[in-house]
């Protein structure tokens, strides 16, 4: 298989990494969705569901830590375009029955590149600053099944995790 | 349970975010170790596995945003204290039966608080890294396991995950 | 009052914080203008005032600063949207008779959300420079009258500070 | 009056800006604590002073946005040095008679410079962020009263606002 | 001469600097090539040369820090604009017969101003990361000839140095 | 050679970038002092050489842009330590016979490794920004001579260049 055909578009012909050439791409209406849990002890669970202003918000401050995240995704990883993200959402969901809190987030902008990373980067840090807030209580806290779950627009089409 | 008794430690008594205070605690070496894997399709895994200086070397554009997403980590993680590191290493090893790759990485301060997000971020931002570089190949890699392996140094002492 | 109509737009309708959609808003030319002043005793002012490339330009390090900090705005304020600035100033006028220094900055921009936060954040950085330069001599000094003088283009139209 | 002589310590003896020399300065506690407010209309206060997890605490993200604005003050301030910060707090007060948020932060380092950027900064972003959040209801809002309110340690000894 | 004649456009009329108005260009493609090259002795020269996977990938190394320098551009250099990259590449040559190392990088955007700074700040970033990681075995090292090549695109229309 | 001896000391054993090891290195005052020169057209040099606050001040902002830049270091140098720095200074010299413009920066800190980085990093971006002020009127302005004066402190003991 020769370079040019491979998959790996970071990089060029000769296998050094770059910036891929987004420059002629179609300014289109792009949006992801990521998500991935963080799953914890049963009493660190009661902690995040009974956050509040008077007790502790975990789950306000997390999502904070996940819109400001998205926003830092080019600075991240190294050969992300910066974009101008047009909307992002961070949101979760307590799964009692896992004793693990399920984030989902959202990116969308109007370019010519994607944002897979950016909703993949909010959930991230989503996750590690519930990790954070909560690891002198429970530092075994395991991050798991951290994906894309869609994302539309752009020319290679739509992507729905089966 | 008063809030003054709570392990969110992150919130004071009237349950407000602040960043704890640290000035009192004592400046020791202080060391985590943190691990991530990433899975993905037998062809993609061919892909990274076989990286060069002439195909692309996936692991190591990884490797290098996991250092520096490390370096990162005050700015991303609201209520962590800026920590002046002095080692981060990310290490990959290929899991063939899981055609996943693990990620592992250290990171060391001498300072009076603890280092295990950095250590966290560092994995995080490396299996991110590789999720980019692959995903016009593959956009169904599942970020796992992602958690604390060890800490040692400071007050509470050491944890060695189970 | 349902969550819907609430003035409160950083909130969607379930009180969650996130980062407003303005992918579907015109990209039209937008201007903001801000002002503050900054107080303080008459020799600082005197400092100030004869500031040059020889003896010290205060207000030349602050205009950098205020410039500067317009960049940053989306890193510092949670739910901002990053923004592609076309253009930035910042102005001082000596206001003698308060001995104050009254700083205002323009931001601009072509595109589909406002530039209010970037003038603010100018002003902002370019009186809290002026702190910092002189706090030396004049812990004292008060920062004041902090507002948007007005901001153009846009659904919601024009602000004029009455 | 020599350059030597000047209070303006950012310069040199030719006037020209530097980073000041804290290398031989005595590791001490610092604190440094500031304030500041935002007046705004009647209907904009009920908004805030009704914030809830469920109808959108708006400061929650100031008081966020505080703490990690203190993080960057280095980047913002041209000519402060970066300072590892032990502690950042940063407290609101509601002042109905003057439909007003009070903001109050402390930052707090061991080492040999002082932190009185670090918690002006952290006001500052605190109270943009209010103006943020509130703007769509009420761009006529002012911050004003934005001083260091005390500081203690290093060799200038303490400051105490009158 | 008046001032608004002068070539210095990062200066108003006043002599201020201020980031200048670029809404009202035209967003055309604009590409800018840098250059420049890092001298060492020969000993370092072999060891740059002969970088892997296996025994340390300099040039690997200095080529993601210049992408990513590039990104930055805005953050570092006061006046220029934050601008939205649409391709980055960094590309080394070894030349021998000098013991040096030659760096050459691209920047690429569709927008209303030119990318020359970004192409220049890739150039840099790379070279001072080459030296980084050589200086323990030479710290005498020597950047120079860091210059433009050529930029097109834009109302000054192209540049080829001569 | 094995790699254990190989002065590429920013790679492990099997030659993966890693940020070193300085926990157990002394905290001794460090000192670098770095320099470079920009050439440029006769005309160009006479707008540099009567810049003030009247006519544009281009070095007084390329100081400014030095002093922050070496605050960016550990964020543009992969593998760089984060450095709190003790002292940043900037200065320039006006070649005539050359029409070059000289700057040497000097970092200092009290720490655990060098700030030679940190040194260069302050020459690049002021000369950066010197470019980036004055081409406009002149693009084929050359960076040269950019190199590590000497350095102190440190168990690698003094470097003074020949």
């Amino acid at each position: 298989m020769s370079m040019s055909d491979s998959p790996l578009t970071h990089f060029d012909a000769s296998g050094q990494a770059h910036m891929v050439d987004v420059g002629a791409k179609a300014q289109t209406h792009r949006i992801a969705i990521a998500q991935g849990r963080i799953s914890m002890q049963p009493a660190t669970f009661e902690l995040v569901r009974h956050g509040s202003p008077k007790k502790g918000d975990v789950l306000g401050v997390a999502r904070l830590a996940g819109i400001m995240g998205a926003k830092r995704t080019a600075d991240l990883i190294p050969l992300c375009h910066p974009i101008a993200l047009t909307r992002v959402t961070v949101e979760f969901e307590l799964l009692e029955a896992e004793q693990a809190v399920l984030c989902r987030a959202s990116a969308e902008t109007v370019g010519p590149t994607g944002v897979e990373m950016e909703a993949l980067t909010a959930v991230n840090c989503a996750l590690l600053t519930i990790y954070d807030m909560c690891k002198a209580a429970d530092r075994g806290m395991v991050i798991s099944d951290l994906r894309l779950l869609e994302k539309h627009g752009g020319k290679s089409g739509s992507f729905v995790s089966p």
